[in-house]
């Protein structure tokens, strides 16, 4: 088969590889019939992540058909159509016996803090994908759901839903600004809504993109690099104090600090970007505030009822592919991804 | 009357001072029966909280008998017996009406984010005490709680227990660590047994100090001293992962990163300690860790369960009043409490 094979820093091609077989008797071969790029890809190819082994085929995204299962595979069968979580999870261990998929224990769960697809083991960017711990990692996909929508289940969606969304708490009434417009900050911006926010204020550098987020949800947008951005997005607030919650989605040191000050008393921050260094924070000034910081890992516990709304037209998630290639275009693919600034790449699908 | 006076940065008398009178309808006069001394009054003294102005009256602690009322008072009577809370809060503002009473938007309310009491205000060390909001600032105190026991609940109790117990969410079989074995600290030792936890580990760098929390209801000691301490919290907990709750009680960066390092993935971080400067958080590995970071200014909200706690003889609070004075030797109390390290002083009762 072909697959995208990352061969070392900045090092990227679309591959004859081995086919994938079973190797554990929870495992199924999947066909990949769709998949995507996520800026964790962009890291790995740019060597940020040194435990992924030049080799690997790169994603952690994707949709397939089963094409052979493991002995002890009982409720999947060959001819299935399934969604694939970013999170392999054996199901078994303490963690995911707690609902903390993330953290699966098991050698191709999540290894204890990461996920395994493209980090670990052969992701889902080729025509065949081993999937580990199958029967706890796929989720069928109900009717009415295409590939082209499926794809943004595997991450992004749940990702901006449950560590932006609810690990911020969001709560009807509410006012959330979400800074950064990207795939994963317009995900938490589209799924805000689901808890009845008064206002979603979207904040990015970028004025395009906070025009597209208005099409995904929210109700206002402030550039944060205007000077007075901090008084912008008070002002948009009932009394003045700050936002209920601010979720962060960019993951360095500017935008994680401005969540911290645009929060009101008792209010929420939700960290969701992946940092790359630490990030000094103002205790002097927020010991007195009663806010909390959430950070983590998707758990992709609410995978199955984002799909259920998906399929009841309750979330709409039509406006986050920007791009279609078919999988012999894979490097196209990536070219147009990595140069998103340009190219207004959000998500690129492959199939 | 007499009150303890801060005359400017390292200046304290117990002079004469007016006594003071009713200012707004809302205001009751109270004699002071029982008064303490917190770690934020020494904050004061040393000049660390500039917009306390020289001839302020300290202290924010305090048990008194009603010799006054405003016109507007009605459930308050001259006569009677009233614990005070560390925070005056108006009870008709929209922080008050949420809960939120430390971010009371009064003008004698906690201003916004702090308390007004020997800060903005005169306070409770003196022989007669004006409190603000009365009928929402204070509470009767029940049979069989002394004085003695009283004034541990204006403020230490219910910070240990709001701020880090409660925002730490403590539930039954956790692994808790207390990192700080102060008044605070031992207060959250104190408290976190109502929520059933398996183990309490006091971490401190005093072993007198871990010997006394052990009084308290800890279950294990730490030196945090140790080059190995980290892999000594680790190792009292089930599977080596971390602590479930990190409490931090001391205020200074590294404490506050401590907390962070021995906290396990999906576990809670809650800031007690009142910082004075930026902390630098390592998010690029924590990012992933799932974990929350809660900081914040006591609600009391919790005042009247924990005074019937004690009064039920299901918290025993005996612990913490390790020296005695009289109003007149205000002075020798300072010197003794600010000297904590050589007297083992942890709070002092003066009556």
């Amino acid at each position: 088969m072909k697959g995208l094979v990352y061969g070392g820093p900045g090092v990227r091609e679309w591959k004859e590889v081995p086919d994938p077989v079973i190797e554990q008797p929870t495992d199924v071969i999947v066909k990949m019939t769709a998949t995507t790029i996520c800026g964790s890809d962009l890291h790995v190819l740019k060597g940020d992540v040194p435990e992924t082994p030049a080799g690997t085929v790169l994603g952690h995204e994707g949709v397939g058909v089963v094409t052979e299962v493991g002995s002890e595979v009982e409720n999947i069968k060959v001819g299935d159509k399934l969604l694939l979580s970013c999170m392999t999870t054996c199901g078994r261990c303490a963690n995911c016996r707690k609902g903390l998929l993330s953290h699966c224990l098991a050698p191709e769960g999540a290894s204890g803090d990461a996920w395994a697809f493209g980090h670990y083991i052969n992701g889902t960017q080729a025509e065949y994908c081993r999937v580990p711990y199958a029967e706890t990692s796929c989720y069928r996909i109900p009717e009415g759901v295409d590939d082209r929508d499926a794809i943004l289940l595997s991450d992004i969606l749940p990702t901006g839903f449950e560590i932006g969304v609810q690990n911020g708490r969001v709560k009807p009434g509410d006012t959330v600004a979400i800074i950064g417009a990207g795939p994963v900050g317009l995900s938490a911006v589209a799924t805000a809504g689901l808890y009845g926010p008064a206002r979603i204020i979207s904040v990015d550098l970028d004025d395009n993109r906070l025009a597209e987020a208005k099409k995904f949800g929210a109700t206002d947008g402030v550039n944060s690099g205007a000077v007075d951005a901090i008084d912008q997005i008070k002002a948009l607030t009932n009394d003045g104090e700050g936002v209920d919650v601010a979720i962060e989605a960019v993951g360095i040191p500017p935008t994680l600090q401005l969540a911290t000050e645009i929060v009101r008393p008792g209010g929420h921050v939700a960290n969701i970007g992946v940092h790359g260094k630490p990030v000094e924070i103002a205790m002097e000034k927020l010991w007195t505030k009663n806010i909390d910081i959430t950070m983590g890992l998707v758990n992709t516990t609410t995978l199955e009822m984002l799909l259920n709304l998906v399929a009841a037209k309750k979330l709409d998630v039509s406006g986050f592919v920007t791009h279609e290639f078919s999988f012999d275009e894979f490097e196209k693919a990536y070219d147009v991804f990595a140069d998103a600034k340009n190219t207004k790449a959000l998500k690129v699908y492959v199939h």
